[in-house]
C-alpha cells in the first residue's frame, strides 16, 4: 500500500473510504476486482476525452475557493441542487446578461452543497466528490451543515498551496497524457504557452467543431467569423468552409492534438453531394436554411469529419444521444451546458452505415462511439 | 418475529414460504436485505396508486368466493390462463353484451387456476398469490388439481369471517393511507360514505380523467355528458370543458384526493393554443376530430393537467407506454382492461419537455412518472 | 462424471476447461447451476433452428481441414478478424465473381486465426470454439502463433477419422432432432437421401422463404422461377404465388419439416387486401414495386405465413431486427451473410398485433419470436 491508497488516509476525525467501495459486494468477484485493481492502480493515466480548460493549466494559478472548484462548474451537481428547490442564483451561476445579481458569498454556496449532501447518496457525483475530498484533499469529516465551515477552511487552505496548483495535480494524478477539449476556433495560445513550458505532447488540444457544424446553432454566424479569422480563409462558400476546417485541424495536429470530439444529437452520417451541401451552406449564410436542412448538413459534416480523419489521422470521438438545454428558461438565463442535458435514444446501426461504408475499412480511421445511458 | 412474519406461519400440512424469497441469493447482499427489511417491515404502508374499488370498501361486505376474489378481477392471471388455451367464458369473465353464457361454477373456475398453478412459476402473479394464500389466508397446501377443493373451502371459510372484510384488511395491512382510483366523473358517494364512517383522510380518491382527455375514446361523448351532470356545467365548449375538469378536481380535493392518475399511450405534453384546442374540441363534439387531432389533444390536456396541479396541488402520476386492448376480439367481447395491455416503448425526454419547461420549476408541481418494462 | 464431461479431458500438454466456466461466479447460484446442469446434461438435444447444410449430412463425407470447418463459414469469426485488419481474401472467402484470387493455403488461414486468438477474449465465438477444440477434438494446447501448426495437424487428423463424420457427430452430440434450414425452393433431395438412409424424422428440413417474400431482394425474380419449377405452378399472379408457397410448405411437411423460419427486418404483420397484394405482386413482376410497397408486401406475407401455419401446423419462427449486408462493399464482393449483419431496434407490440388479432387464439398457431440483442 502506498501513500495514494484510497481509504487508508485518515483525517483528524477519521473520515475514510472503504477500499472496496466500487467493487462487487459478492466475495468471489470482489476478490477478482481487488486483484485486477492491485495490478493496474499504479499505471499512468491517459485522459483522451476531458473538459479541463487549457487556460487553467497554462496559468497554473492556485484554484480558488471550494465553491468555485466543486460547485459552480459541475453541472450534474448544480442540477441536483436546483431539483431540490435551490435557486441557480444562490449557487453563484453567472447570468448570460451579466445582470448584477448580488453574487453570493462562496462560503454560503459551499454551505448549500454541504447541507444537501444526503441527496447525492448513490450518485456518481457523490462518489467522485468523496474521492476528491478524502483521498486528494484529506478533509476531516463528511460534508453536512455542521461541518461545512470546517471543510471550507480545510479545502481553501490546501488549494492555496503549491501542491494543489493545476500542473502539480497533473503530476500527482500521474497523467501521462491529458487531452483538453477546444473549440475549432480556439487560438490554441494556452497550448502554445504550455508547450513553451515543456508540457507540449503531454497536454494536448482536442478539436471540437460542434457549433460550426450545426448551422442552426445560435452562435453559428459568430463562430464562422471566428473561423475565418483563425484560419485566414474568407469562409464565403461551402468549399472554403471545408478548407478552413481542414486548416484548423492541421493547426490542432501541429499543437499535438490526437482526436476530434463530436456531440451531435443524432449519429446520422448520411453524406450530401457537394452541390447540395453548398446549397444548404449558402442558405444558412442568408439565415434561410430550414431545420431539416440544418439537421441533414450536420449529418453530412460528420461524414466529412471522418473523411478528414482518414487524411490527418485524428481519432474521431462521437457521443450522440443528448438533448441539450432541456430547460429553455435556464438556457436563456444562464446559457447552455449547465446541467440540462438529458439523454435521448440514439440509433447507431443505420446512422453510422454511410460513414462505415465509405471509411470503415480505411486503415487510418479510428472512431470511438459513446453511448449515454 | 411477530405474528405477521412471512414464512413462520405453518398450516396443517406445513406450507411455508422462505423468509428470504425476494432477497438476493448472494450471501453479502442478502444480509443487507435482511437488515433493511427488519428495520422497515413494521412501518405503516402508504398506497398512493391502487385500483381498489371504493364501493367495496364502503360496503364492507365479506368478500365472495375465491374465484371472485383471485381470478376474475386479476387480468394478469386471466391472460396467462387464456394463453394456455383456457376460454375466457370458462373463467367467468362477464361479456359486454350480457349474453346469457352459462356462468361457470366458481369452484370450477378456482379448479382451473389450481390445475394451472405450474404455469405461473417465476411470475409476480405467483409471488403475490403465494403471499396472500400463505401469509394472509394460512391455507394448508400449494394449489394443484388435488388441493383445489380443500383450498376453496379453506379460503371461503376465512373470507366469510369479519377479520377478512375489506376495512378489517385495511387495518390488518397497516395501511396508513389508501388511494383508490376513480373516474373523473365518479359521484364520490362511496368516499362520502367512508368519510361518514370515519375513514375520510385515510381512504381517499384519485382523479383519473383518461377517457375525457381522449376524444377518440369510444365512451368520450357519454363521459362528457356525465361530466356535465356531475359538475353542473354545460360542457359545450373547450373553455367550459376545462372549467368542468377544474370543478371536478376541486370536488376530489374536497373528498381528500392527493393525486391524479394518467394512463396515456404517449408521454407527449405539447400544448396547443387555446384557439386550436377549442377547434379540436368542437370537431370532436361533431365526431369529426381526426386521429392526429385526438392524439395532439390528449398531449395538450396532459399539459393542462400539470397546470391545474400547480394550482390545486394534486400530485400528477403519469404512466405512458401501454397499448391497451391489444386483442380486438377480446376487447369487443369482454371490454377493455382484461389482460391485453402490452407495453410499448415510450419516449420521455422530448415528450415531457413542454411540461417541464413550463412548470418544472414550479414549487407546487409534484410529478411521478412510471415506466412499464 | 462421464467421458463427455467438459474439463476432465486433458490433452498431452494439459489444456482443460473449467467445468463451471459458464456458471455464475457467486457460490450460492453457482451451486444451483451445477445441480441443474447435473440433472439435465445427459438429456438428448433438440435443435429446432440450425444452419447445418443438409447436403453435408447427406454426403456424410469427412470434414475438410480446420480452416474450412472453423474459419470460412463462421461469419462472426470472420468479421472479428476483418475488424483487426485481416483482408477477406486472406481468409479464403470466395468472391462472388469467382475471380481467380490465389486461394490461400488453409494452413495459413488457420495460422491467422490462431495468431489472433487473444482478440476473441470474452466472446461467444471463443467460448464455443474452446468447447469444440477441447471437449470434442481434444487438442493439446490453446491456439496461438506457436501452436497453430500443431493444432492444425491434430484437428486434421481427427476430422479424417470416421468418428468425426457428420452423421457420427449427430450421434455423438445426442441430437434427437436436427432441423436444417432450407430455402423454400430447395429440392429437398438431400433430405430424401437422408430419409432413404433411415435418418428421416430425425434430420428434418425447415421452410425459409425470405427471398421470395421480399420482392426487393436482388434474387427475387430468379427465386420466383425456381419456385415455379419446384412447385410445378406457373407463378404469374399473386394467387398462384400463394398456391405455390402452400405447395412447397406441403412438400416440406411431407419431408418431415416442423417449422418455418423468417428473417425479416421488421416484425410488421399488417395484412393487405388480396386485391392490393395482387397489385403489388404484379408491379414487382414488372420490376416497378416501390420500396414502400416491397416493405408492406413482406409484412403482408408474414401474416399469410401465420395463416398457412394454422392450416399445416408448421411452427412459425420469426427473428426480426437485423440489418443485413451492412457493408455494401463486402456484400458486393463476397455476397450476403458473411458477417455484416448488425442488430437494429425492433418493435413487437404493434407489429405483431394484426397477426395475433387474427390467429393468436387459434389452437394450431405456434409462434416463436426471437430478439437479437
Amino acid at each position: 500500500m502506498t501513500e495514494r491508497t484510497d481509504g487508508d488516509r485518515t483525517g483528524p476525525t477519521g473520515w475514510t473510504l472503504h477500499p472496496d467501495r466500487v467493487f462487487p459486494a459478492e466475495a468471489t468477484t470482489r476478490e477478482f476486482a481487488r486483484t485486477i485493481y492491485a495490478e493496474t492502480r499504479e499505471l499512468p493515466l491517459v485522459s483522451m476525452h476531458g473538459h479541463v480548460d487549457a487556460g487553467v493549466l497554462a496559468a497554473d494559478a492556485p484554484f480558488g475557493n471550494p465553491a468555485e472548484v466543486f460547485v459552480v462548474p459541475d453541472h450534474y451537481l448544480v442540477r441536483m441542487l436546483i431539483a431540490q428547490g435551490v435557486a441557480p442564483d444562490a449557487l453563484g451561476l453567472p447570468r448570460l446578461d451579466g445582470a448584477a445579481t448580488s453574487a453570493p458569498d462562496p462560503r454560503e454556496v459551499w454551505r448549500t452543497l454541504c447541507s444537501h449532501w444526503h441527496v447525492f447518496r448513490g450518485t456518481p457525483t457523490r462518489y467522485w466528490l468523496e474521492h476528491a475530498l478524502v483521498t486528494e484533499l484529506g478533509v476531516s469529516a463528511p460534508p453536512s451543515a455542521q461541518t461545512a465551515d470546517l471543510l471550507y477552511d480545510e479545502i481553501s487552505g490546501r488549494l492555496a498551496t503549491d501542491a494543489y496548483r493545476p500542473l502539480a495535480l497533473v503530476e500527482r494524478f500521474r497523467l501521462e497524457l491529458l487531452a483538453t477539449t477546444d473549440a475549432a476556433t480556439a487560438t490554441l495560445d494556452d497550448h502554445a504557452a504550455l508547450a513553451a513550458k515543456g508540457w507540449g505532447g503531454r497536454i494536448v488540444p482536442t478539436f471540437r467543431p460542434d457549433d460550426l457544424l450545426h448551422v442552426d446553432h445560435p452562435a453559428w454566424r459568430a463562430d464562422l467569423d471566428l473561423l475565418a479569422e483563425r484560419s485566414g480563409i474568407a469562409v464565403d462558400s461551402y468549399r472554403r468552409f471545408v478548407e478552413a476546417l481542414e486548416q484548423r485541424r492541421a493547426a490542432f495536429v501541429a499543437a499535438g492534438a490526437r482526436a476530434t470530439d463530436h456531440g451531435h444529437r443524432s449519429a446520422d452520417t448520411t453524406p450530401m453531394s457537394e452541390a447540395e451541401a453548398g446549397r444548404v451552406f449558402d442558405a444558412a449564410l442568408r439565415r434561410q436554411a430550414t431545420q431539416a436542412e440544418a439537421t441533414a448538413f450536420a449529418a453530412h459534416m460528420l461524414f466529412e469529419m471522418a473523411r478528414m480523419s482518414t487524411q490527418d489521422g485524428l481519432t474521431m470521438q462521437l457521443h450522440p444521444g443528448v438533448l441539450r438545454s432541456h430547460s429553455s428558461r435556464v438556457a436563456a438565463t444562464y446559457g447552455p451546458d449547465i446541467g440540462y442535458d438529458i439523454p435521448v435514444a440514439a440509433e447507431f446501426t443505420r446512422a453510422l452505415r454511410p460513414l462505415l461504408d465509405a471509411f470503415g475499412h480505411h486503415p487510418r480511421l479510428r472512431l470511438v462511439v459513446f453511448t449515454v445511458d
